[in-house]
């Protein structure tokens, strides 16, 4: 947990203004850097006090042996982790050849802010050294996300107090010694200590470069750095290099008034099969084109970059100045992860951490990819492209797996499945019908006729191929898929899972569709007339489990048979329920990790009647304990559909502060990409009830009663739709593009740049609120706009904020009330419900 | 597989008559001697080659660590591997100073033989050396069933064509390096390389003794030797220790007509707590008790204790040579690996090699119990007193899994769970149950009060306690168990499944009979009244899937609903199905590795109607594809049981024959026993159709058509039940104890001493006979009634004979056909039959 306010609220930074060194993992991931290509930790420049330190390349990984006590057949043999790559990070400072370090001395302040808008990380800090002379440090880092392969540096010593003499070293190392890890977690990384060889180490004017090698994976990285430096006069410089590290040295005397600005730029390049030389000549023109450019330059681009984005792409959160914050925080990192990723996977941490070993999940199809696509569409083509690169793989595995098509692996950074626990990644076989959900998607969004034909086509055949032969038709006809896992990680190997039928009858659906609409390809394939049609056969007689006793929709066929868990008798400490439960306790009961029936509705809300949602929603919230990054986004999504608004904010505050409060207790590990791209599905699928079923695009916005107004844009087609509403009105602008038709609840609206349509937004009906597990309900999100006297007067700050009355789990004791006794007064007696349906 | 004829056929002996050394590590497995707390491979004395060198002492294991790549919470952390102890079998022998070797200079003749009566394998070879010396040399090896520390070796050298210097070598060694293993199979052990460290070594009048303890468990091991030499005058002896090893060396020269005859006693002692002097101590003292007897006097001994066994348990089988012997063998390595096991654990292998890592599993307690409650009860005591000595490690885990009562290992060698793939092991419960079982038969059958006592009703009460956690009551007042494996390995973590419900109804109702019966126990366990009725209410009411479309009991709730597994496209080198598909593929399919709904309408036959039987046996035999040991045995009761006689007989062949001609191609890493023990159970329980329903006993007697005359004797209640049938009539006579009645089909028959009863045995129904998948019918067993002339003419012997049309692989290519064309042809065409029910 990260306290409250230990980040400053402001809407275009995160801003923390005094230094914990308890949190220091913690803010090393939210202070990362990234460009998708290169991932930079906020550690500290010195190096150290750090708690992971952090370097990383896209998809630069070493093999490890994947530790199996009872092997079996199709089990991987070798797994993968990413590695520590060179740090470029590192300039340390010598004052009065005390070393910089802020364990020792005194900090008189510190300052790290990270600017939303710059998309730089600033660090301000007074440190009197242990022989008594104070001096200000402060640096600027950015990871460019104009140039892939740059990440810069500024760094300025000031003394305050009396002259000083100053060294700076600015480095390149390879091999940094990883940090100790905590034990026993799946969710930590393999350790890998050491992974590179020396291949080359060479210096130049004011600079170095280092070339090395992964032992097992033959992976050659090379990092070149280069540096000016502006000082007093008499400044002094030096280059010095060794196998596994170059240093540059920076010697001066200042006074007080004096700066001593060091310029870094490190570029970085990585290659499988490229030669020594050739990695060596394109860091070092890397280097070149920065020089080109010059500090302030790369800086006005990094700034361009991100109005552009923000220009299409920002919500607006009127009445809760923190989630406003949240959201534009989660946004930022997304697109870090994503915007030079090119072709390669976007890991779950993306680059900002070692958590899941760098891995790839589905959830970045599911959950990063939707956000993508109507915010940043291009990159989403070239996630997509690097999943059709491993497509040969995939194919292969399924065969291997006695199956047809491809089978995508559940986690991987190469390509190769890296699991060592089948029933939940294996079985997961819905990792494909998300893939080619998030194809479906792109496409339709896009209008990509190229990557539809190039890339897409291919993907849905294949993959609707699997799910043929994944499934069967039983005695009645229906098509089963007995024996997988859905996206609820406390259940595994059950029949049916609604989820996963749902979404492989899309894939079927659209595997049938891309082969006839690119025949060429079908032919190259080798689809046959009678495959296409044994898929929409298939797709037509899919079985989707109900129980109609409990009019609910089962999550699988066995679900509603087994005995629901006793929240009443787990205690606040047994969270998260898979560190103290086995498994076999877990599958066997009614209890759910993440939202898998919930999620169903949200990516196939075209197969439920508003009806079955809000039933279901009610019966499965009443379970899911979400112990997973990966469930309250998708909660506020169906809440705020079946018009549970409160809820809805509240599982938006959830999600959003993810990471920012540390809800999950790993973000030291990286930020959870997932959960974060949910933050903008919460405000654009949730209040705007945003839907894109089949092509056409749909809004039916609601306004949480806590907030006082949104507004999100949406990319859609080449334009930019402006949704802007308040309690009583929504306001629809094109900001971008030409006409487009979408609807309005169950009005079709045209809108062009000429101008915008209003509309008055229809009253909801009121719901009885669903109760969530014993103490697991979300923190209740308090209105601004209620009277000052009421709200909590323990915060200095007067804004929305989380319950201050919790205790340091994140999860309030409570046992059964939705919302703790003063939240709950502080709201009035509850309205006169009906229930729907 | 070991290919026909390689063992003679004789019905007391098993007679290797020339040596084959492609199957040497098969036969060091067969001929293996033990006592059940001593274990000793057939290995050659003279060390090498070998495939496996074993020596064992029951229990003696070391840690390992279990490699997990994902862990959960409740994975056991650390493994238990059976260790090979200090060598006591080698003698090595040098011939005019040339090692004796098989693989050099030329072996004229070489024959084994394990004789049943005398529980001794002898040894005869005529070794030509490669300086061409030809040596005679014949050794008799036990280890005593009657001195449980004790193990024997008589070793004869006679040279025949000359004069020769004989050197012997009687040695003791301690960390034989392990041999090399085939990779991949999770069936073969761990290795641990040089697990001991050493302790003393010392030296006496013609012996020595070594103390050595296991580096991580702790456990102490001394073993001594001492000998006794005949040979020509100027024989010379001289002892020699070294840290690792001790060496009694005899040196002779010897004419032809002389022998070298050498004694050597071998003593084992292990404890866990005793020092190096008390362990020194124990073992001397040991040899000073062979002393007293001399070699004839401990083989005299040896021959005693077989006699009494044979007497109390033989069977016969009238036309069937091959099966006669291997009855006899398999019931012969179940009575070793029993006999002294005294309050440890009976392996999956026994003490016959290191398969399974030296674990025992729930088979202990369903298949070896059984057989040896009717045969050697005394046993049956001491191996569920070592389950009673685990029980806290059991509570203990329970409550480790969030369950109450107890729940013992799935595998295990000292009381720790083992497994490293949970499915398969925490998720079958059963193992529980299994072990219940085994307790309410062995105090039916014996009457021992004390142990029902001291012992029995602690764990029936746990064990039901265990129950009433795991179950749950559903809306309709079911008694559920959910999400569990049973006996089947192709299915998992799947709801009441029928096996794991009806073995845990009764018991939860033998646990609510001990409470009540022992109230002294209940009240120490703090058992209430309410948990009692508990019990009762959860047995009365529990759920057993039942599928009325297909009138078939479901192997467990969602069986019958999964996709049929494509036989016909499985290639016969695909089997073992899971060396070659995914658990995820064989999970989700209509596909058993073992009898499981077959094996529950065994143990738990009252609780089918005839005719469910008849209907359950022929779905589930269409679908089970034996890939376990564990499978034909329960086939031949059922088929036997429902009418399917020749069936049942060929079961029987495969279950008695599993490892004399190695059916699953492992039996070189150790005896099957629980499938041995499954022969007697074939021919008791099936043709005999003996059944053991609560306290009850009863017989249905039916004879193969390739069968003349089965006897089998039943130890029952201190009584032997003699039970001999031909295809007409059935004699039952009591050999011992005082009059007792049971049932005989419908008939309440009362025995005494004074007069044997026969009985006119009934026409049984014909039934069609029910299919296996294609290609995995057992080979048929031939008549030995029918016309010389239509027997195969390729087999030098005149006997009951395995299809000699088959491929190399145990199983027939041929796709539907239950037997061979040439099989069916012999017996006609089938006769007119009626579907049963």
């Amino acid at each position: 947990m990260i306290p409250e306010g230990h980040f400053t609220v402001e809407p275009w930074a995160v801003r923390e203004p005094k230094l914990d060194l308890e949190l220091l993992g913690e803010t090393e991931s939210i202070f990362a850097l990234s460009n998708g290509h290169i991932g930079w930790r906020g550690n500290f420049e010195e190096g150290e006090p750090h708690q992971i330190a952090g370097s990383y390349l896209n998809a630069v990984y070493e093999q490890i042996r994947l530790p199996i006590a009872e092997s079996a057949y199709g089990y991987p043999e070798a797994g993968q982790t990413i590695v520590n790559v060179t740090d470029g990070k590192i300039i340390r400072l010598l004052v009065d050849d005390e070393p910089f370090d802020v364990r020792y001395g005194k900090v008189h302040s510190h300052e790290r802010v990270l600017d939303l808008k710059a998309g730089v990380l600033e660090r301000t800090v007074t440190w009197e050294s242990p022989a008594h002379r104070t001096v200000r440090i402060h640096s600027t880092r950015f990871v460019s996300l104009v140039h892939r392969g740059l990440a810069i540096i500024r760094y300025e010593v000031e003394p305050l107090d009396g002259s000083a003499d100053l060294v700076l070293q600015s480095e390149l190392v390879a091999n940094v010694p990883a940090s100790t890890r905590r034990e026993n977690d799946p969710r930590t990384a393999e350790i890998v200590e050491s992974p590179f060889e020396a291949e080359l180490n060479d210096k130049f004017e004011r600079g170095a470069v280092l070339v090395n090698c992964t032992k097992k994976s033959r992976l050659r990285v090379a990092a070149a750095m280069s540096h000016e430096v502006h000082g007093p006069r008499g400044t002094q410089t030096e280059t010095f290099t060794g196998s596994d590290f170059a240093r540059f040295t920076v010697a001066t005397t200042a006074k007080p008034g004096q700066r001593l600005v060091l310029h870094k730029v490190v570029s970085y390049g990585w290659s499988s099969f490229r030669s020594v030389e050739t990695m060596r000549d394109q860091v070092e023109g890397e280097l070149a084109s920065a020089y080109t450019h010059g500090f302030d330059g790369l800086l006005t681009a990094q700034r361009r970059f991100l109005a552009d984005f923000w220009k299409r792409a920002d919500v607006q959160l009127d009445g809760d100045d923190e989630l406003q914050q949240a959201v534009r925080f989660s946004m930022f990192h997304v697109l870090q992860a994503a915007a030079r990723a090119e072709q390669r996977a976007i890991p779950a941490k993306g680059l900002t951490g070692p958590g899941y070993d760098g891995h790839t999940f589905w959830d970045t199809e599911c959950f990063v990819l939707p956000f993508l696509t109507y915010t940043y569409p291009g990159c989403v083509a070239d996630v997509l492209r690097w999943r059709h690169s491993i497509l040969d793989g995939a194919r292969k595995r399924a065969g291997d797996l006695g199956m047809k098509g491809a089978a995508f692996p559940w986690r991987t950074i190469h390509g190769e499945e890296g699991s060592g626990y089948w029933p939940a990644s294996v079985a997961a076989v819905h990792v494909n019908a998300d893939i080619a959900d998030a194809v479906v998607r792109y496409t339709s969004a896009t209008g990509d006729r190229r990557f539809d034909r190039e890339v897409g086509a291919e993907m849905l055949i294949e993959t609707a191929r699997l799910w043929a032969s994944v499934g069967h038709h039983d005695r009645t006809g229906a098509f089963r898929i007995d024996g997988v896992t859905g996206p609820d990680e406390y259940s595994a190997l059950h029949d049916n899972n609604v989820y996963t039928n749902l979404m492989a009858q899309q894939n079927l659906d659209c595997g049938a569709d891309a082969a006839e609409r690119h025949r060429d390809v079908a032919r190259r394939l080798k689809v046959s007339a009678a495959e296409i049609k044994s898929w929409r056969r298939a797709a037509a007689n899919m079985y989707v489990p109900y129980e109609p006793e409990l009019r609910i929709h089962k999550q699988a066929s066995q679900f509603t048979d087994h005995e629901p868990w006793d929240f009443e008798h787990t205690r606040s400490d047994q969270y998260p329920l898979f560190l103290h439960f086995p498994y076999f306790e877990l599958y066997r009961k009614q209890v759910i990790k993440q939202a898998d029936l919930v999620l169903a509705m949200h990516l196939r809300g075209d197969a439920f009647t508003p009806d079955e949602k809000a039933r279901n929603f009610a019966y499965y919230e009443a379970l899911t304990v979400r112990d997973s990054s990966l469930s309250a986004c998708t909660q506020a999504v169906i809440a705020a559909e079946v018009g549970h608004l409160q809820l809805a904010h509240d599982y938006l505050g959830e999600t959003a502060l993810m990471d920012l409060r540390d809800l999950e207790h790993n973000v030291r590990e990286g930020i959870h990409m997932a959960a974060l791209a949910g933050a903008w599905l919460a405000v654009a699928h949730g209040f705007g009830c945003m839907r894109h079923h089949g092509d056409f695009l749909s809004f039916a916005p609601r306004l949480p009663p806590a907030l006082q107004k949104v507004t999100f844009r949406v990319t859609f087609l080449g334009r930019t739709i402006r949704v802007s509403f308040d309690a009583r009105r929504v306001t629809y602008a094109l900001e971008r593009g030409r006409p487009i038709a979408f609807h309005h609840y169950d009005e079709m609206i045209k809108l062009s740049r000429a101008r915008a349509v209003s509309r008055r937004l229809p009253v909801l009906k009121k719901l009885r609120e669903p109760k969530q597990p014993a103490g697991r309900a979300p923190a209740r999100r308090v209105s601004a706009a209620r009277p000052k006297e009421l709200r909590p007067t323990s915060s200095p700050r007067s804004r929305p904020l989380l319950s201050t009355s919790r205790p340091p789990s994140r999860r309030r004791p409570s046992k059964r009330s939705p919302a703790p006794a003063s939240a709950r007064r502080r709201r009035g007696p509850s309205p006169p419900s009906t229930r729907a349906g």
